[in-house]
């Protein structure tokens, strides 16, 4: 098949199989439903569950703000939080529009890490008042997966909730994809016998998800990344580069590589593509013996794998119809319970790093070149992943 | 037994039946959680529930935002909000002791109308903070159940959210108590055979719950109300009078009686406490024949049972150890199921009054001086209150 016709049969048969029907059946009335722990059934249950009973247990949350964490559920409560700006591949679509991902998301961390959340969606796209709102709706959860939130006010909402909170805060956008393609390049690299610390690696994408990829690659020891923008590669000689990218410029591209995928991706190990700018074929063939391409955009990657595959060993996509699938599940359920679970105010470079060796460390049975992270629905991922972050913080 | 021996033995058997112990043990790690509605167990549930299935149904809201309705949670879910400043008898305990209060509502309301809520508390005691707060989360849900709000700011706060929300909002302190109250009062009429329309009725308390009363008592009929706060009489000689309660004095009071209990009560028919005000019981003895005392103070009646029995034909409290409990749990959960099922965009005057008749109603079976309200354990009320909600929008 052509490039075009895979495409064209990957998509179709994700939309055969699973038709328009059947996915807005499934989303009528939501996703989610709140449910009681003990039954209210009797006149003795509804004075412990409520007045009066429940009056002791605010009168000691009163005396001592520490009953809160052990005698409410907001301990164990995520938020899961967006004002709609960047919503999967659909852009700035509202509050209301981002309901369904974020009750998706609900679900998933319900269904793998046994963590109940809530989503809240807000009407706002001023930071100032994203801000202000979540902190003063604060004490009603224990931590904040913020979600689909449009670069770069996603990194300084991130970092100013990080400052203001008491709690761990984090932008899945960023982190959960960096820990799962950290995880994915672990294995990548074993495949195919090469170092991370000496590997070139070529980020296609500057924001949400490429910044924080380029982070934890750096704290993962990684010493050549080269990053790009729409206009090129972050190189110091670059005038329009500013915020979050000017401090990635100073520490990335160490060898001053200016140009696009053609240039950059000359003799480099890795590519990783987290934005739809597509990579040429003829680019490609540019890259290093045995090399390694993570085409993460979704539903169409950078380039499509059976092209990316005639230049690399190893090929990844977001795709659930290819090999290699680099699904944001397969970290942030388990990253949120071990960061609970450990009490942790914080969610460190060490714990993301953790939880990416011990999303690598599971597929590390099976691995191969067509195999080297484990299904987002294996079960023991969220659970080994919360244990590697608890015993990071 | 006397006054003080019946009042300890209430206080001891409550304390004696339920001990500080279970109530802690039923509150650890909080009262609610989250379900998910559809089991995600393949990577076909995962690609109907999350990426790439739920990109239709976020694009679909975006086109039509009524799509919203129909296939997210938002429009069956409450949110159940407080700033903590008034909670039961505890008082301005904050936002994170409030949370086991809101937690205990979240699971009244699922189990007595199956409606799903989230307790969502702000670290805010300014109007204009909360009301923001409140308007930029509102894409969340579908209604706003506003609780434990201190008088007078719960008066602002709840009428600009009713200006400013598209949905449903009620502070329950205020109306939820007034539905019962209403209900009680009409089938306590009954019993003492006199009509709504010519009943003298005393208020004692003009916070959240006494100026509600007093309005749904005017829309029901009653023509006259005498309601007083800890200054006595609302009287239009009083030059401290301002806000809700001057509204108030210009539709109560019609004849002019100034003075506290000892003066309103005289030859009263009905006494109405919501305040922690005590009545001395040589107050209660000047009331009408067949005189009806609500001594709704928690956990301390204005004036005990046993007393205020020498000199009423119907005697209620707000505690579960005594005949006929005014009990809110009669009415919102069935308010807020009635309200959204029929898509109401404001809970009106008239849906409050069929709902206080719906419960009346469910009592009058087996009317009697001792049982003029249903169980709040009864499970026809919600279903019940919530029909007759519905047909008055």
């Amino acid at each position: 098949m052509s490039a075009q016709q895979n495409q064209a049969a990957a998509e179709n048969s994700a939309a055969q199989t699973i038709t328009r029907e059947e996915i807005f059946e499934a989303h009528e009335g939501g996703k989610l439903s709140i449910s009681v722990d003990n039954p209210i059934e009797t006149k003795r249950d509804l004075s412990i569950a409520y007045t009066p009973g429940v009056a002791q247990v605010s009168r000691a949350i009163a005396d001592d703000p520490a009953v809160a964490a052990t005698h409410t559920w907001a301990n164990r409560l995520v938020a899961v939080i967006s004002d709609g700006t960047s919503v999967l591949g659909l852009g700035d679509i509202g509050p209301a529009a981002s309901l369904p991902v974020m009750e998706g998301k609900s679900a998933l961390f319900k269904t793998f890490a046994d963590l109940d959340s809530i989503p809240i969606v807000i009407d706002s796209k001023d930071p100032d008042e994203i801000i202000d709102t979540i902190v003063r709706i604060a004490p009603t959860f224990g931590a904040v997966n913020l979600e689909d939130i449009s670069a770069p006010r996603c990194f300084e909402i991130e970092q100013r909730l990080i400052d203001a909170l008491d709690m761990p805060v984090m932008h899945d956008d960023q982190h959960g994809t960096a820990v799962v393609v950290l995880a994915a390049l672990i294995n990548a690299a074993k495949v195919v016998e090469k170092e991370l610390a000496t590997l070139r690696v070529v980020i296609s994408g500057a924001g949400a998800a490429g910044v924080a990829v380029a982070e934890i690659l750096l704290a993962a020891g990684v010493t050549d990344i080269i990053v790009l923008d729409s206009k090129g590669a972050l190189h110091p000689d670059r005038g329009d580069i500013s915020g979050v990218k000017a401090d990635l410029t100073e520490r990335t591209n160490p060898r001053h590589i200016a140009g696009g995928t053609q240039e950059t991706l000359q003799d480099a190990d890795v590519f990783i593509g987290v934005s739809a700018g597509k990579v040429p074929e003829e680019h490609a063939a540019g890259m290093a013996d045995n090399a390694i391409i993570f085409a993460l955009s979704n539903p169409d990657p950078e380039i499509m794998p059976d092209v990316a595959s005639k230049y690399a060993a190893v090929v990844a996509t977001g795709r659930s119809d290819f090999p290699n699938q680099i699904n944001n599940v397969l970290a942030f359920p388990g990253i949120f319970r071990g960061a609970l679970d450990a009490d942790a105010k914080k969610i460190t470079p060490e714990m993301k790093l953790a939880a990416a060796h011990a999303i690598a460390e599971l597929a590390r049975e099976d691995l191969s070149a067509t195999f080297i992270v484990p299904s987002p629905l294996d079960l023991r991922v969220a659970p080994a992943v919360a244990t590697a972050v608890k015993n990071a913080v």
